[in-house]
């Protein structure tokens, strides 16, 4: 049995109770929050809560922290201070301060002598592991990501600071026509525009000016410029009704030649229904990996990189190579 | 740089040929074969051939050699008995025998203590890796392996076995309506017949009796019967002119929930121009994972399951981190 704990609760904490219930090797000792433990107790009575400021009297307690923080403001202060004392796996996903962040962890992780998994998530996670993947065994050729359709927080929450904006919701859309062209192992390069397009559903204000609004979305520099961008007005109730879901996914797409004229085409592909139960069911089965790294004697902080695939499974090693390979 | 040795010298060996040419940190210092290294030399004047009985004189002079005989009957001896002297990889692919090719591996790479990789390649290999990976970040769910369109040897060979065949060419095909039914994330279990067709080309022998051939494929157990199979007369001058490529490829989809209703479908998928190159490109970066582990005081045998992502790449793990996570 695998005692973990979970640092923070929000949707990505509420994935890894949804998560660990189809994994039966584990078990939740506690949630770590700022809030008071006995309201969050109220709310959700299957799990003990307990304050961030108990958490050291857990040291011997949890195999594992899974860290269910933001990337903004939790994490680069979170991990590195918890994985002094627990080993943990977090989803930092901030692309541009992974290197900071793994520096930090790294330091305390070396110290204390546990295991920090970073970024585990499916992008970066399983799409970075493609993407190093597909460049290893097919060198000479190119790599494609492609996004969606799903929600993106950052886009939707771009929309929402627009003067006369109540509500809204973004979906990055791949292009099929790309992705079929991209498919044909073609090699060449597309635009941001030839790749994505974005669709916003917008609740508006009592007496604002759509006109103005749409204006404003389809021109802000860098989040929808660049991209051939759709808006369209809805109500409240159909927005809740309709988009509540945080659905996702994406593409790794990599083609090249082996020799003049002999192509191959490899591609990875999620379709999710939840970004957040998804990437807390990842987040699981590398604290799976996790436990077993450290019980091994390893220690610092890793990513996905580092992990043998071995480790994420609950099936010993004779039973993999007689079954699975 | 990574010195390599190549064992035996098919259509793989001269796959690895052309995948150390896309890879600047790989030298080949020669092929071992059974055959005359003088008339091989005629038939390839860019390297180095040797008879395999010089091999032990080449101990300090590769770093990994790689395996490039049949799973029937060159693997089997040859593997157990190279790893003795030198790191290893190979592609074994009888997937009912690997746990005792595992074994004498291992036996002899324990004592000797080399690294041995072994059932390196697509299926078994990027399949299986991703099959595992699958099934740990998503317990609760089916996982479909399609293959196709590609040619299979073992089918082509049973039909050239045939009274009145000249020669022949089986393609495996994937039926597109399955397919689209499992991404859909239906979790249905679906029959042979359901999930692959299959395709002969047949070069019969003159005055051969086409009904009966025809008959005999079509019936044939295991490999035809349970299977909707189309039979294609044509002559020897079209099977050479349109059937001479080796392509491949294939689909590993799973589908499953993490809370009830909520579903997500994880695919991979390869379309190869040719399964050879493709394989020996698999095989020349795991043949620079398995110097790595070496190097790191690894030994024992070993498969896609024990090799961490990065040691397949041969960039730095700083570099890694900062531009591919």
């Amino acid at each position: 049995m695998i005692n973990i704990g979970i640092y923070g609760y929000g949707n990505l904490a509420k994935g890894v109770l949804k998560a660990v219930k189809k994994n039966s090797d584990f078990n939740v000792v506690g949630i770590f929050s700022r809030r008071d433990p006995k309201k969050l107790k109220e709310e959700n009575k299957e799990v003990n809560f307990y304050s961030v400021d108990e958490v050291l009297s857990f040291k011997d307690k949890i195999d594992v922290m899974i860290m269910c923080g933001g990337s903004k403001s939790d994490l680069p202060q979170q991990s590195p201070l918890i994985v002094s004392n627990f080993n943990i796996v977090d989803s930092f996903d901030t692309h541009q301060m992974i290197t900071e962040h793994f520096d930090n962890v790294n330091k305390n992780a070396l110290v204390s002598k546990h295991v920090g998994i970073i970024s585990v998530g499916w992008d970066p996670g399983m799409f970075s592991l493609n993407r190093i993947i597909f460049d290893s065994i097919l060198p000479d050729g190119n790599t494609y990501t492609f996004w969606g359709k799903g929600v993106s927080q950052g886009h939707s929450d771009a929309i929402r600071r627009i003067d006369g904006v109540l509500d809204a919701r973004q979906y990055t859309i791949p292009i099929d026509s790309t992705l079929e062209e991209v498919r044909s192992g073609n090699g060449k390069k597309y635009s941001a525009r030839e790749m994505h397009k974005r669709e916003c559903y917008v609740v508006a204000k009592e007496g604002a000016d759509k006109a103005r609004i749409e204006q404003e979305i389809k021109t802000m520099p860098y989040y929808f410029a660049d991209y051939d961008t759709t808006v369209h007005f809805i109500t409240k109730e159909e927005l809740d009704k309709n988009h509540s879901g945080i659905p996702h996914g994406g593409f790794v797409i990599r083609s090249g030649e082996t020799s003049e004229g002999v192509n191959h085409v490899l591609e990875y592909r999620l379709k999710l229904d939840s970004n957040p139960e998804f990437t807390a069911s990842i987040l699981v089965a590398y604290a799976r990996a996790c436990v077993k790294m450290y019980k091994r004697g390893e220690y610092g902080c890793k990513t996905v990189f580092d992990v043998a695939p071995k480790d994420l499974s609950n099936l010993d090693y004779q039973n993999l190579i007689a079954h699975k390979l």
